[in-house]
C-alpha cells in the first residue's frame, strides 16, 4: 500500500515522516466553509472529509489517502488562522490565562471502502501574557498559518503553555499515535 | 546577566535556545548518586542541586548558572539511562500499558545569593506496545543516553504516547514554561 499525505503543513509532513513509513505529500483545494451549526470536533471532522472528498477520485487501487484538519477552539468559538497583526493579537489575548481545546481530525480513504475519521482532542492552558510577550512573538514568528495564531512547538509554546491534557502532537497538528494505529490496521 | 547552561543534553540546549535569550552552554562533572530513601521529585531535586554544586565556584558576580535533571519514575520506583539492549527492553516494557511520571528539575544559582530550585511533573500514558515495536526503537534509535530508555520527541513517543497530563517539553527534559517564568524574575 502507498501512503499519500493530503496536506501541506509542513509539521503534518514532518510528523508523518516521524513515523517510519514512506508516504507522499500531496496539496489538497478544498472548499473548507463548514455548517454554521457544527461545534467543536465536529468542525475537523467535516472539513478533513470535505478534503478527502476533494481527492478521492484520484485515487488508485493500492493507496491510501491521508487528509486532516485542526482547530483551536475557545470557550464555545472558533478561532481560525489569522489574517493580519490585529487578529493574531486578538486571538493570543483571548487564548492568554484560560484552557482552550485543540481538535483535530484524520481521515483514512481506501478506494471503494468507507472513509475513516478518528478525532483527538487536548486541554491546553496558557499563563497570562504581557501585550509584549504577545507582540514580540507574532512580529519574530508570523504565524499567520497558524490555527489560534499559534504553534506549541515556537516559543509562544514554550512560555505560555503550562499544562496540557492529550497528545502534544495534536496540538502541532498531527495526533501521530492514532494515525499510527489507524495505519497499523489497514496495512 | 550571563546564563550559562550547566548541560550536554542536546534536548536541552535546544529548548533552551528556544527560549530567545543568549546563553552558553557548559557540561558539568557532578556525582550523580542519591541517597536511597529519596521518591519521586525528591531525586532530580537533589540531582540538579549536586550539579549546581559542582560548578558554583566557577560563576562570576554576573552570571547565572542553570542545572537541571530528568528521572522517569514508574509505580514507585525510578527508570535511569539503560546500560545495555537487554536493560532498555525491561525499562520500555515496564512502561507498555502503563502510566508514569516524569520528574524534572531545574536549579538557578547565582553568585552569593540561594539555589533556587523547581520540580515539574508530567504524567505520561503509553498505550500496550508490541516486541517488534520495542526492538525496531531500540535498535533503531539507540536510547541509551535517555532515562526510562525512552525519546518523547521520537518514534516510539509518537506511537506510544497516548495522553499527557503536564507539560511536554519537561518529558524532553527541560520544563521550559518553568525556566522561562524564574529567569523573567531574576533578569
Amino acid at each position: 500500500m502507498e501512503i499519500i499525505l493530503g496536506s501541506q503543513s509542513p509539521r503534518r509532513r514532518e510528523l508523518m515522516a516521524g513515523l517510519d513509513l514512506p508516504f507522499t505529500a500531496v496539496t489538497i483545494d478544498a472548499d473548507e466553509h463548514y455548517p454554521a451549526e457544527l461545534q467543536g470536533g465536529d468542525i475537523p471532522y467535516y472539513i478533513s472529509r470535505a478534503k478527502a472528498h476533494a481527492y478521492e477520485g484520484k485515487l488508485k487501487e493500492d493507496q491510501i489517502l491521508i487528509t486532516a484538519d485542526t482547530i483551536v477552539w475557545l470557550e464555545g468559538q472558533m478561532l481560525g488562522k489569522p489574517h493580519d497583526e490585529a487578529e493574531a493579537y486578538a486571538m493570543l489575548r483571548a487564548l492568554s490565562g484560560k484552557t482552550h481545546q485543540v481538535f483535530t481530525a484524520v481521515t483514512f480513504v481506501q478506494k471503494g471502502k468507507a472513509m475513516e475519521t478518528v478525532v483527538d482532542k487536548t486541554d491546553v492552558t496558557f499563563c497570562e501574557l504581557t501585550d509584549e510577550e504577545i507582540r514580540h512573538y507574532i512580529q519574530k514568528y508570523r504565524p499567520f498559518d497558524k490555527a489560534g495564531a499559534y504553534g506549541v512547538q515556537e516559543w509562544i509554546g514554550y512560555i505560555a503553555c503550562t499544562e496540557m491534557k492529550g497528545s502534544y502532537f495534536n496540538v502541532m497538528g498531527f495526533p501521530v499515535h492514532l494515525v499510527y494505529k489507524a495505519l497499523k490496521q489497514m496495512l
